[in-house]
């Protein structure tokens, strides 16, 4: 799937939510834990429920992982499934990787071939030859953190050079040189829109994920405002807010409703 | 198991040494490919042949994702493999994973509950509370990458700040306030032997873990004689030059004779 492709979606939908898949055993309604495969069915019927609403979604790989084996199965059959049936949705294995290049390699074939995810989300610590091998598949994106959304990012993305960039700018900056840059995307966090005048300075033309509206407390139209481009050029992330809306047998409805909320506010800014 | 039992397992074998299980389908012995799990039977046979001249092992997962549920399958195979009969190793889950607090959790179960590992490497990119989830753990360590031996390792861990500190130095520094910082260990690469001095400036106590001695050319002599601590405080990984010694039937055997000479080398600096 290419942007321009992205973008056209987009428009007919009116929205630019992405809907994440953080699918918790503890969390999902109590009857849907008699499934044989609980985390797909309730994978499923969310994706169901808003598939019109939205123009991504968004695995988190921990969520899958912590259930061993049981849990890649049921990531598998949720990627297939949205390929098979919704081949127009973006798809983002949120997966935060990177290691040297011929391991990186392998992490960009689980993700581009095995899975067949469109992008995955890559931490950037380790460098060039950490994140190259994520931009060789055509038609796929590496989406690299930049700025998040939690507390922990004041760490040391904030941190100011002797240059006096923040760390997280210098992110942005360096890995725009990188080979086949045209296939990076970046995380900025909704709850930082103050930032994102900055960041569309470096990055004019690049999407952005925006993850921590809604349960983290970012705001949707601050975001737009600040970060919008030519191709709207913003994902904005919404997980928990959506997805367990609900834990009764009105789980998937509730989720639709909150889906839909964001989505009108969402058509409501394109105009 | 703790860095006491770890030392002294160091002093028992005269070695510190960590061998990576980067199992690759394609460079393993061809006469493999033929057995049921042929990741498994390969990583069980260096396994086996090298047990007595390493502490550690360190399985990357990237080389187990890319093959699916047969990856992890194999993984889940290898490390109850270790944990049943070498329980006094030391068990790396080279993941470098790290998300935010609630999904740092996940991960951190994933590997250290569900998977019984000692330990994971992490990322430090998104700070405190994607860290911290990882030592909420007895007798589990987070293995912080701190300065690593690759090319791009320069693009920003080098980075120095207005206060005149480079970023890796930042990393070590802020997170030994991090709570339960005992339970963090740090990778730093072998390449960049000069810097351990600096490092160890700032982390006298905590074990390093050093890849890059062997296929990706960093001296043990060096890395042992600016590195080493009180309890030894050095795990010295090497993947690709033992385990791929020899393609052919002997390829545990190359393994041991290759294992073998870096053990003997330890043992000479251990005196």
């Amino acid at each position: 799937m290419t942007t321009t492709q992205l973008h056209q979606q987009i428009l007919e939908k009116k929205s630019f939510l992405c809907v994440g898949l953080d699918v918790d055993l503890e969390k999902i309604p109590p009857h849907l834990l008699k499934e044989e495969d609980p985390i797909f069915a309730f994978a499923k019927a969310i994706i169901d429920a808003t598939h019109d609403l939205c123009v991504a979604y968004k695995p988190n790989t921990a969520f899958f992982e912590a259930y061993g084996v049981k849990g890649w199965v049921a990531l598998e059959k949720i990627i297939n499934y949205l390929n098979e049936n919704y081949p127009n949705h973006f798809t983002i294995a949120d997966a935060k990787r990177g290691d040297i290049g011929n391991t990186s390699t392998r992490y960009a074939k689980a993700f581009f071939e095995d899975l067949n995810f469109d992008s995955v989300t890559i931490a950037p610590y380790m460098g060039r030859d950490s994140v190259e091998p994520f931009l060789e598949f055509d038609g796929k994106y590496a989406i690299l953190l930049a700025l998040t959304s939690n507390r922990g990012a004041a760490d040391f993305q904030m941190t100011e050079s002797q240059q006096g960039n923040l760390l997280f700018e210098d992110v942005l900056r360096k890995t725009q040189d990188y080979k086949d840059s045209d296939r990076l995307m970046y995380v900025v966090g909704a709850t930082k829109a103050s930032s994102l005048t900055e960041v569309r300075k470096i990055v004019p033309d690049s999407f952005l994920l925006a993850p921590g509206v809604g349960a983290q407390g970012g705001s949707l139209k601050e975001v737009y405002k600040y970060g919008k481009n030519e191709l709207v050029g913003l994902l904005i992330n919404s997980s928990r807010g959506i997805i367990y809306a609900s834990n009764g047998e009105d789980f998937a409805e509730k989720a639709r409703e909150k889906a839909k909320e964001l989505q009108e506010q969402m058509a409501e800014l394109l105009g």
